[in-house]
């Protein structure tokens, strides 16, 4: 494939996904709001584009790994936007974490201009982004997932085709839903512990033994029984994600009780300034609810 | 090691246990309230007793396997209860899932015995049961749980020492804390998937693909693809290991958000009749309430 | 005064309230999407407008009271909207319950037109609004909402004046989040009696002969006592509220343990068809969780 | 009637009920764990009796407001405990708050003794005490509740039939669950209100204006405005009672999601060392959660 691929976002998930496709022989020009140094763009490979719309002038695809829909809105609406070199032969990908219905709005107002939109959110963070084993999970016309497949699996190991444009962000927020419940869920059960007088580095033993073990335990194990929690996945990040959560079971109708006091815990984590931290924070407004320090 | 066994408790679990235990060759000699079949007795190698004392007279292990403090009481301390044979060289092993609370009042009322009493929940139900895959949570005097390992590696595949008597019970209580956030945090992410236009089994998929894949989801898919529920762990089980949790918090002040949601829905399916079904049923209660049918 | 006032939307509530101004004495327009009989506009004492626009050109003070965001931007900025007459000589006055962001969003837009502002929701249904009894909470400029006091003493029996634009709306939601929680709490104690054994009409007794009793509960009671709902409040509209809440808490950082539950619930009303009834009717799920018929 | 009146317990409750007694022409005997002086046994009319036995007795009608099962095993049935002199011609009435449950235990072991057993706690705390103005919640034997009803109508206001024993007790669980809703609800709402930028003040003005306003609301108002919470209702009280209320639930099925939420968070202040405060610091917890100070 000779196509040319324009990368919107530089962020940590961008860096790698951004490099990997040039490891994979792509021609990738690249723009971010805050200028790359130019040895960080020779070691990813890739060349940087003065403005998104000169990017989207240039690339057959164009991918944006952004923040959320205030960057989207700055990167293809704004002055020098790249919604305004977009046209049917193109193809934008956004692999953003946004809401359904944003997704839905995004893609009525890119109607016009006859680009073909995909919604691939990914499940996974820096880790499987740099190691390209992330899972992507698409929304879209079918033949036009199909034709990006290739491309998206030299960033990941898997594409999961989800339905029309959105739902490749309703699967994320699916996906993303348990996540926040087994995070909350290990620690309330390690704080229950803790309190009962166990250890809970024999708790978490326990777990791994059995049947509730997984990657993710295996992963924060070590935040909690430290009690540090650098970032992997920041809390205030999956704090917005579980608010388009609650926001799309109201219009849908689900009925989310866990989700709900998910929300409420983890945004009243960001209140008490816990928000740069990892989600697996949420341990520490459960040890103080329970009076411990 | 030529010591005698005695197993109170033929239910699902008691009769794989006791079938493992004599399979290694051990003399078990066992008690159930409703008399079983010769040939069961046989196929299993196990003799029967005629009642608990006669039971306890005899054997130098005596272990329960039972429904909950009712049947305990009965058996421990009703007539010809196996209580009246015990003494310092006999060594109790209590395997029923109850409350560490209630655990700690059985071990004040054991102390005339003098018997050495071991608090040993399992973690794991039908199958690990029978594979003898078993983890076994032990409270008691250090020394009573090393030299009761050996037996209960026969059963199962990882003994693992909590603390003092009742803390067995205790870390069960953790586990399963868990355990029921995990099932209905995969129930209520499906619902939330299916009221969004997702398909259920691509979701299922997708969780399948990353870090939050487990044993349980695998054990557990099936039934919310297909919506039928075989009990392999009842409803009304976790129901009341649930309850255990919300007492038990409440005299430790851990703080359980998540797990006093769990308490009221799964014991809204039992209310509404589903406490026979297996735990994932806590599904429909879930796909009720979003109006779906 | 001989100052004219326009009023924008004939719902049960908008009538109450044009009539009680005109009955003051004021020269009242109306304008409603759907055209009112001759005979009604009559027995009000009111005049009907052709269209928004001629309704605000002819008018000193315009008034709303509409279903929401919707019809707000249809009757201000659609065709022939009032919008298009607005100017610094008059005062809009938007009595329609929305978010406060919503609020502060029209504001901004507002401010081209010179307009004077004020955002006043009420506390009070249908009953108050016929007697002129409805608390109104009033946000804008203080002077300005000084200047329509008088004005708004014929539609209510007070003014409170809650701070800038949008802060009558903070004011109705926080009234609002406490009256979903009352009656709420009211169906949800009377479940657990008539569970319990009691007979629900001695639970409501004893409520009244105490520190809890209150209007509401003398209003709802008939309602729980037999079991229908017909609708004063529907309970869609408290749904509605108590997602602005919920997005509001979000914005703010405020913690609403109990805001969450009720939106929840409520929520699920809805999804179960009971949207248009009274939103006593939360007693309906509540019931059927605990197993009744 | 000159019938001779025991009062157990002479806490802030039982000393005014007691008083109130003897004020009304009853001679009463009381008796005390800890000793109370002569002065103030003069000052409220009454006699101490040296033991709860001796006080049974001498006495026709046995009352108990004590704080709970504890103190009632001593009194009842311990050394010199009242249960030994308890006949058919004597009426013990249980005035202390327990639950459901244990007032059904207590009556099954009172029953070889033939007494004439009364639970009848009641609704109003130390002003309505003070005042003879209580809601007295009886259940027992309807020709029993009605032979003591002028007796009970000398410390309160009314006495209300709620079925057979326990039941009463069950009343006084439906009645405070919605207290403790009511209360925390207030308080969310506050909370809501002053982190959106309002004055809890008006906040307060407006709920009392309209139909939300109650008894409770003006006590608990000056609490919330000054932020400091000296008991009249102890919170660790509230809390005891949500556990007896979330015990029932479970028993019985009734569906209580708002009383689960509401145990946890007042159970949470007891951990955070507000336990001794009114239950209006359950404020507290909200306003921290909010990340206020």
């Amino acid at each position: 494939m000779d196509r040319k691929i324009g990368f919107l976002g530089m962020g940590i998930m961008g860096r790698a996904m951004a490099g990997n496709l040039a490891r994979a022989g792509h021609e990738v020009i690249v723009y971010n709001r805050t200028v790359l140094r130019k040895e960080e763009l020779e070691s990813m490979g890739v060349s940087m584009a003065p403005n998104p719309r000169m990017l989207a002038d240039q690339a057959d695809f164009i991918i944006a790994m952004l923040t959320g829909p205030e960057a989207i809105e700055a990167l293809i609406w704004g002055p020098e936007g790249a919604g305004a070199a977009f046209n049917g032969h193109k193809v934008f990908i956004n692999m953003s974490t946004v809401s359904p219905r944003y997704t839905r709005e995004l893609a009525a107002r890119l109607a016009p201009t006859s680009v073909r939109f995909i919604d691939a959110p990914v499940s996974g963070s820096k880790k499987p982004a740099e190691d390209a084993t992330l899972v992507i999970l698409a929304g879209g016309r079918q033949q036009d997932v199909e034709e990006a497949t290739p491309l998206l699996l030299t960033m990941g190991k898997k594409v999961v085709y989800c339905g029309a444009v959105g739902q490749g962000s309703m699967m994320k927020m699916a996906v993303n839903l348990l996540l926040g419940t087994m995070m909350e869920g290990l620690c309330e059960a390690a704080t229950f512990a803790a309190k009962g007088g166990l250890a809970v580095d024999t708790f978490l033993d326990v777990v791994s033994s059995g049947p509730l073990n997984c990657a993710l335990f295996q992963m924060k194990g070590d935040m909690i029984r430290g009690g540090e929690f650098p970032a992997q996945f920041p809390l205030k990040h999956i704090t917005k994600d579980l608010k388009f959560v609650v926001d799309t079971a109201y219009e849908t109708g689900a009925a989310i009780p866990a989700g709900h006091v998910l929300l409420h815990l983890y945004r009243a984590c960001v209140a008490r300034g816990l928000g740069d931290l990892d989600f697996a924070a949420v341990m520490e407004i459960l040890r103080e609810m329970g009076g411990s320090h």
